[in-house]
């Protein structure tokens, strides 16, 4: 049996333009004789639609567009992941088998995530997944996605116990660091589990603060990998696989048409791919997530404010990579507190990239909003408000340019800094997507070290590295002031952010109590911002977005 | 029996405060000789504890706040709202049912939202709620929220058919204008359904976005009102009620100790309250959730940027009526594009509502960034860029005075601008907490018109109602040269946003399908501008908030 994986980038809502997608890789899959092609979970209205699931019509509009696709499928066999409705108007998240050009039959997904990122219970009832397909001597399952995680007698094994050889598993799974070995692993169990082959295709592209890795996967009975598709890459997989035939005693099984291709095929090899670092899985989900949102969203060049900094660095040079460095505008808005140092290193990178640079002094705008609040400060101290100022002259005139010119401004904050509210509402978070907001300080080192390893030179100045990190709101100022060293403070916060530890647990890690309560307090009241902050990519097991709903309102105290 | 009601204002997370209050109120009800006292649902943690509920020591906290509750109901039942643990970790909503110092029993929540602002399934199993109560001669049953919301032979008919003549319901029901007649409505229902007594206690308060209106409310077995606990303030209701005894044949029931202060009673009378318009729910609902959301977060003061405009007019006057007028700070920032009749508007508000004024120009600082800019726009005609500008320096002022002075900053942008995008981000987005967020502009003007009719003067200056609506960002601006009228603009968007309604049903409504497809594609695409907004008072059935989740990259076109 031939079967081919449409590891595809569809997008949420382009029910035509994911409707082409589907069409072309339909094609594809008879050009190479395929009896079955497979495609990712809500393949038609891409994933997660959320509440467009809402409107009518708009379930309607992709019932439409899946049975456009019907009469594309002659000859072959299709599996794609679309919204199903029911006889009450309930919602199922489902599988269409696509063949010879009928609707042979839909299988609903039964195990809905509603944890993390999850919302499926808000929009879909669980389904109850009863098929089996028989196509020439082979027989198989369809599950989609969760079905196949969720280890309760569940669906998968009664695919396999009714007779399956084979199963589809088709997925929209949003990568974080260490996910695909996860899938690897429990894939490899599942084959071996059931001694059935196991065909798992992933979505693949950006969606808002979601990065799907693709990475879709082929295992054998013997639970080996047999082929893998690309990470962070639209792909499309061919594979020959010999599924057993199936034991007589099978009962619900669907035959389905076999297509008339299947004689003169030349032999597939499947070939896998070179392993991949963990930090570069992370840098290309930021570059892939970056791409898919900046164009996804229809525009054509972004905007960075440029500090000398590591982080506005990595931002720039992840975005050059994204978009091409003739789409990446850098901005540089040096103050009386601006080092020469990150002065001339801002733009130093800036000429390294090649990117339109400019310098746009912030002192006598300042001069002015000191000039205007004077009366109303007199007496006062300086404190954190002029440091504020500052940071969103910054911001006003990144989006002044943004208005001006149509740019997208990407911010440059890390998820250090947003966890314990070390940066500026309207300052430094003005923008319209924050690249390396799920990315702890310390990762933001590495990823730019294996930026500057894989260009073979420092595309990043060095001092960059060297220097003492620094928001430069007033004179000699280093995070370190505010905050503890990174190491640390990136410690602590996996286990509180991350993994939700309690105080009492931490302090076991922790020693210093009086740290550990001022990251708490910190993160704890830092939440009002984080709810005003632009989305960016998830890359860790919890970021800050749809898998952290904190109240902004609250007066727990665990200390 | 006699049954109290406490309509209490619990925080989320304020674990040791609310047991207080909780305590309070235990005490309260064995004053007034009360059987058995209800609090609403969650009270121990308060709702939504949203993913607090993800920490185990927070589960762990509440059911230890809940156990040091138990000897405080000595000679007293008392039902309370929790966060109960089963034996696989897995947790519940429930209620408590504490008799005689001593945990008689637990009743989990079978039905749990999952829709519009309710996550429930996220964290909660649905329970099986299979007990019945006798307490003295009366028998009862006791469900939560949701669990009398729906008739699918759930949880309260079960109660009634097994004996019980009373059903408890404890709940936290989010206010919207039209939410207590429906509510009203289904428990009349209910106890008609059923022929039993009906006492509903809903929690009351501000949190996030959400205002709960408490108006717990009694039925008899004929429908009848029987009393009624006070709109958005905390009440504490008696009643007697000649609860029928139970038939014999009832099973699983769980006879409690009745209390010992049971003879000497005198009669207790109930009445009604006067009926309140919808628009002073309205009005009622914006003050409260405005007060408990600068309260709860530790704020003293608020900052109001006055424009002379309505929208800033009305939150000026909420603010005041929240918080006292001697914490609310007004300021004005003019600019070339003032009138001076808003200025004039402005400064007669501040002067009516007797709050601490500021008047501080922005054109120094305009000037500023325009000669900063001067090299990078040479040559580009004057676009919204400019205009944004001004709001944005706007926002860093009254910014910079919340930095500076600790004041909370209330934006001033009314649903209508919201939901098109007719709006700065960073700029009069700028704030803490978006009071009138989700009131369409013409509702502005009702509840203006409300309170200054209230007020018995124009407390609002009479000249804000006439004048044509402005952002006066640029010459002669009024909104309408961007926007349809108000009128029609709000009853479209009540279609699209509130309703989901396709295209071609609200061109059936409004002829224009130009201007229908504006209007859509403007809330379409100013998705990004919400998703970075402060939290608002929800007084509408969806509100752009937890019950408004679209995807910012979403490419469905309807039309």
């Amino acid at each position: 049996m031939r079967i081919a994986i449409a590891q595809i980038n569809p997008t949420v809502g382009d029910l035509s333009g994911n409707a082409r997608k589907i069409t072309e890789h339909l094609q594809k899959a008879k050009a190479v004789k395929a009896d079955l092609v497979i495609f990712p979970e809500l393949a038609v209205c891409g994933y997660p639609p959320e509440d467009l699931l809402y409107k009518e019509h708009f379930v309607r509009d992709n019932l439409t567009a899946l049975n456009d696709l019907r009469p594309k499928t002659k000859d072959l066999t299709a599996i794609i992941g679309f919204v199903d409705k029911g006889k009450k108007g309930e919602l199922y998240n489902s599988a269409a088998v696509l063949n010879n050009g009928k609707l042979a039959a839909v299988c609903h997904k039964e195990q809905l995530p509603n944890y993390g990122v999850f919302d499926e219970k808000r929009y879909f009832v669980p389904g109850r997944n009863e098929l089996i397909f028989r196509l020439g001597a082979a027989v198989f399952g369809v599950n989609i996605c969760e079905d196949i995680w969720v280890n309760d007698g569940g669906v998968y094994l009664r695919q396999a116990r009714g007779g399956a050889r084979l199963l589809v598993n088709i997925s929209a799974s949003p990568f974080y660091a260490g996910k695909l070995e996860a899938r690897k692993k429990l894939l490899r169990q599942r084959a071996l589990e059931t001694r059935s082959f196991i065909c798992y295709v992933n979505i693949v592209g950006g969606q808002d603060e979601l990065v799907f890795d693709g990475a879709s996967l082929i295992y054998n009975p013997k639970g080996e990998l047999l082929a893998e598709g690309k990470e962070f890459a639209e792909d499309f997989l061919v594979a020959d696989l010999g599924v057993a035939a199936a034991p007589k005693k099978s009962a619900k099984i669907v035959t389905l048409s076999a297509p008339k291709n299947g004689s003169t095929k030349p032999k597939i090899r499947t070939e896998l791919l070179a392993p991949v670092s963990r930090i570069e899985s992370i840098y290309k989900a930021l570059v892939l997530g970056t791409r898919d949102y900046v164009r996804k969203n229809g525009f054509q060049k972004v905007l960075i404010g440029l500090s000398g900094g590591i982080d506005s660095s990595l931002v720039a040079v992840i975005a050059a990579d994204a978009i091409g460095r003739e789409n990446v505008v850098g901005v540089s808005m040096p103050s009386r507190f601006t080092s020469s140092g990150t002065r001339s290193d801002g733009k130093a990178l800036a000429e390294n990239l090649k990117i339109k640079f400019y310098e746009i002094p912030i002192e006598g705008i300042m001069e002015g909003y000191l000039g205007a609040l004077k009366e109303a400060f007199v007496g006062q101290p300086r404190n954190v408000a002029e440091e504020n100022l500052q940071a969103r002259i910054r911001g006003n005139i990144l989006m002044a340019l943004s208005n001006k010119f149509g740019w997208m401004v990407l911010t440059t904050g890390n998820k250090s800094e947003i966890a314990v509210g070390y940066c500026t509402l309207y300052g430094d978070m003005s923008g319209g997507f924050a690249v390396i907001k799920d990315v702890p300080k310390i990762k933001v080192y590495e990823l730019a070290k294996f930026r500057n390893a894989e260009e073979g030179r420092d595309l990043i100045p060095r001092s960059v590295f060297t220097r003492a990190p620094t928001a430069e709101l007033r004179a000699n100022q280093t995070d370190q002031d505010t905050l503890p060293p990174y190491d640390t403070l990136d410690a602590i916060l996996k286990g509180y952010v991350e993994e939700h530890r309690s105080f009492d647990k931490l302090t076991k890690l922790f020693t210093d109590k009086a740290l550990v309560a001022k990251v708490i307090r910190m993160v704890d009241l830092s939440e009002y911002k984080r709810r005003q902050a632009a989305p960016g990519v998830k890359i860790t097991p919890r970021a800050f977005g749809k898998d952290w709903r904190l109240p902004i309102t609250n007066k727990y105290k665990e200390f």
